[in-house]
């Protein structure tokens, strides 16, 4: 083997294991840590993510994926070491633009600013979060500034989530599904789901969950859940994959979230082992990442087919809730569409709506359109026109949403994307697997999942974005239509008043 | 403030974020890790102790170190500032002496031992865990070779946990202490302890132990107590303390190893600030540390004082297992000495004695007069002798400790330098407190904690062990006579046949 390429292997598994590392501190801060440990932790990940962008930034591994360059050519471009080379290249370069104490500030305000938001939100408490909102905002436009971008500052923030993507284009999507999405929305039936709450004890749900988790294509040993106030999926090798999850007694949104968070999972288990410890061994983007979670969670967990065999264990776990309730009204119930004030909780047709909401408010503020303090009256506005419904207070409104916290802005959109692509891949999926849904209802998840694992999740991020998608699709990119046209059919369906 | 000084905590904030960092890892992956993710927590927990161990090597460190000379001796020798120049030279001195890459493999060899240990003793499977000990071994002696030693190989090993102190001195204290501990075993009084056998839920187990806990002077939301195969405590800062413990349905050993742990935890807690994110932020040798989690287990919490407080609210927790039984009959069954075959849930008569034969197995196996597949049989052979029982099957017997499997050789000594020393230190802690007993009885804490944490935990490592140890005592050298005194007049006071 080539030896600047064995030492390119090198570097970059030592920074890997940083990012790893950092990956794990950042799991025990949200889902263990007591509180008095955040001050060291946020010098620790800072540290921690300052050494490893030394490290990749340094001149000596320019100097290797120059002369890497004939190597590179010399091999298919979807090979592992082509495609090593060729995304670590873009990375270094564009890592090379960011001043390395501008990349540990950013760490170490993303992780104080996520303690005082977890008291911010507790507390319906804004404007202990303002400072914290102004101090990411700062450290965003310092950031912006060290790239070129032709349409807006937002682009480049964007780019950290979902490559290769301008906000003109993400704006294009949003402008073709906002009109459909708000009309659908209006004219959805009413649909009974009282019995969607009440009291489902939290022992069962988790029971409950990790039994389906089980059936879902991970290896025994190689994951496990957790619960923690905003649930998020991490991974620290293909082998490692934290879930996490968040219970509420007074109904079972937790299992979809719990689906959602596998389908990270999932495509993080699916990472080709010859990718491991490279900046390859992640999604193209979060748009593709949130299709697979979006799938996992929707396309698969609120699918008739799926609950044809889940129903009745479901309903042997809450007899008292479901035991008189049809298979029919339960699916009717879970995919309805019905406006609601939490990102989190929304269902698959109003989910969207609440994304292109932050979208455009995160835009207003990197161009300066929007002041942070003004922020909850815009979200509430907002709220009002997308979804009709009025915010009552900033815990239930603006605080609702980590991100911000952490200075995680130009994340939200790839949630809409998300789902998008989702049914971009899921058409392929039908295609490739003509009998999936009655597989589905016998139980079945493992051919879905090893033919997404093969297809889609073992390429890690050899492909761009648009690449992965037209090798699985066939369309070189963002198609609304089939997600339109899903969520039509979808609703169309629904007894109305049942 | 002098540059070269600020110059030198900036590294040393580095440096020990990197192994607050390793820290971490090793917490998740001894509490919470899924076993396929061992291989590469091994390579992740390499790395960092790679970068650590370079970082702190550095040639320009030692020239600082030079250059910080004159501020040094212009300042009091126990400011803090002098004693993080002097102690961080003489590690520094010590870390030159061992090549980086013998550093990581032992760490990488540590991780990847501990998951097969944990698999050995599930199993009794000795065979399995061989290759870990003779690897160990193997790294240890490429270690042992980095330095000097006049009396035994084993004493750079003990160097690394009980500074200063030689082979030689420990087998001093030992040879003094081994006659009087297997006279008073065999002599001690049969005691009916059959109410600590049978039927205690765990979570009033958990329950009554976080109770305690609240009141040994933890500032809240700076620690968490979880569960684990093995018992240990360790920080990440002195405001984010993990303690772990195991509990078992059949028993409550599991409240004295929590107060053991706590004792651990109290001392990390204690740490001044001053000397945080330094190689001062911790006790000055395990035996200190160890002394501290003796006193809490036992020295308070085995104490007639303690329980005086705390048997009613113990009753009331388990009424079926407790609710007849006086709180005479249940401090004297708890204090006790009867030979077993498990360490972690020895009385504190015996528990020297499981020390001893540690001691004695790693001087040999290090020294060359023991070979590690022999070691079972020298341990059944020695528990013979020393306590005078039989051991059943290897899980409980050579494969019940931990530290053999991550490489902890040198460690077990100082669990018994602590039981001796943690005497000498109630000596000081009672001339200091009059009525500490008093107190204790009034479940009052708050005292004792607050005279340990000042006149002891704060100094963290300014010190050495001995001058620690004079400072608190007034004497300059470990001295079992308190704590064999102490032995003696405890099982004196046993109800014969009680």
């Amino acid at each position: 083997m080539n030896a600047d390429f064995v030492a390119l292997r090198e570097r970059l598994a030592e920074i890997s294991d940083l990012h790893r590392a950092l990956g794990v501190l950042g799991w025990d801060q949200k889902v263990t840590m007591p509180p008095g440990g955040a001050p060291a932790r946020a010098e620790a990940m800072a540290t921690l993510g300052r050494l490893a962008h030394e490290r990749f930034v340094d001149d000596e591994l320019g100097r290797l994926l120059e002369r890497l360059r004939p190597y590179e050519e010399s091999l298919p471009y979807d090979s592992d070491e082509a495609s090593i080379i060729r995304v670590t290249r873009r990375d270094w370069e564009k890592a090379r633009k960011v001043p390395t104490e501008l990349r540990a500030e950013m760490i170490r305000a993303g992780v104080l600013g996520n303690q005082v938001w977890v008291e911010a939100r507790a507390n319906n408490d804004f404007a202990s979060f303002l400072p914290v909102l102004e101090r990411n905002l700062e450290l965003k436009r310092r950031y912006v500034e060290c790239f070129e971008w032709d349409d807006s500052p937002y682009t480049p923030l964007l780019d950290d989530y979902e490559p290769f993507m301008t906000t003109t284009e993400v704006a294009e999507v949003f402008d073709a599904i906002r009109p459909v999405l708000t009309e659908l929305v209006r004219e959805a039936p009413a649909v009974d789901a009282s019995f969607l709450q009440g009291s489902f004890p939290v022992e069962r749900q988790q029971a409950f969950a990790e039994r389906v988790l089980e059936t879902v294509g991970f290896e025994p040993g190689s994951w496990r859940l957790d619960t923690t106030v905003h649930p998020f999926c991490t991974s620290f090798s293909n082998r490692d994959i934290r879930l996490t999850t968040r219970y509420d007694e007074r109904h079972l949104d937790s299992l979809w979230s719990t689906m959602h968070e596998a389908g990270h999972g999932l495509y993080a288990h699916g990472i080709a082992q010859g990718l491991e410890r490279t900046p390859l061994a992640t999604a193209p983007s979060l748009g593709l990442n949130e299709s697979q979670s979006r799938t996992w969670e929707n396309l698969v967990g609120r699918s008739q087919p799926f609950w044809t065999h889940w129903y009745e264990p479901l309903q042997a776990t809450f007899p008292e809730q479901l035991g008189d309730v049809s298979l029919e009204r339960f699916v009717a119930a879970i995919n309805r569409a019905e406006p609601g004030l939490i990102r989190v909780e929304a269902d698959e047709t109003t989910y969207s709506l609440h994304i292109i909401l932050r979208f455009e408010l995160e835009r207003k503020l990197i161009e300066g359109a929007l002041a942070p303090k003004d922020v909850p009256e815009a979200w509430n506005a907002g709220m009002r026109e997308l979804l009709g419904v009025e915010v009552p207070d900033d815990t239930h409104g603006v605080l609702q949403d980590i991100h911000w916290s952490y200075g995680g802005i130009g994340y939200f959109p790839t949630y809409a994307l998300g789902n998008v692509i989702s049914l971009q891949i899921w058409a392929a999926v039908k295609r490739a697997l003509p009998d999936v849904e009655e597989q589905m209802a016998a139980g079945e998840l493992g051919e879905l999942s090893t033919w997404l694992r093969e297809n889609l999740y073992a390429l890690g991020r050899k492909l761009t974005p648009k690449e992965t998608i037209e090798r699985i699709t066939g369309a070189p990119r963002i198609d609304p239509e089939p997600y339109l046209a899903y969520l039509r059919d979808k609703l169309a369906a629904l007894p109305a008043g049942a």
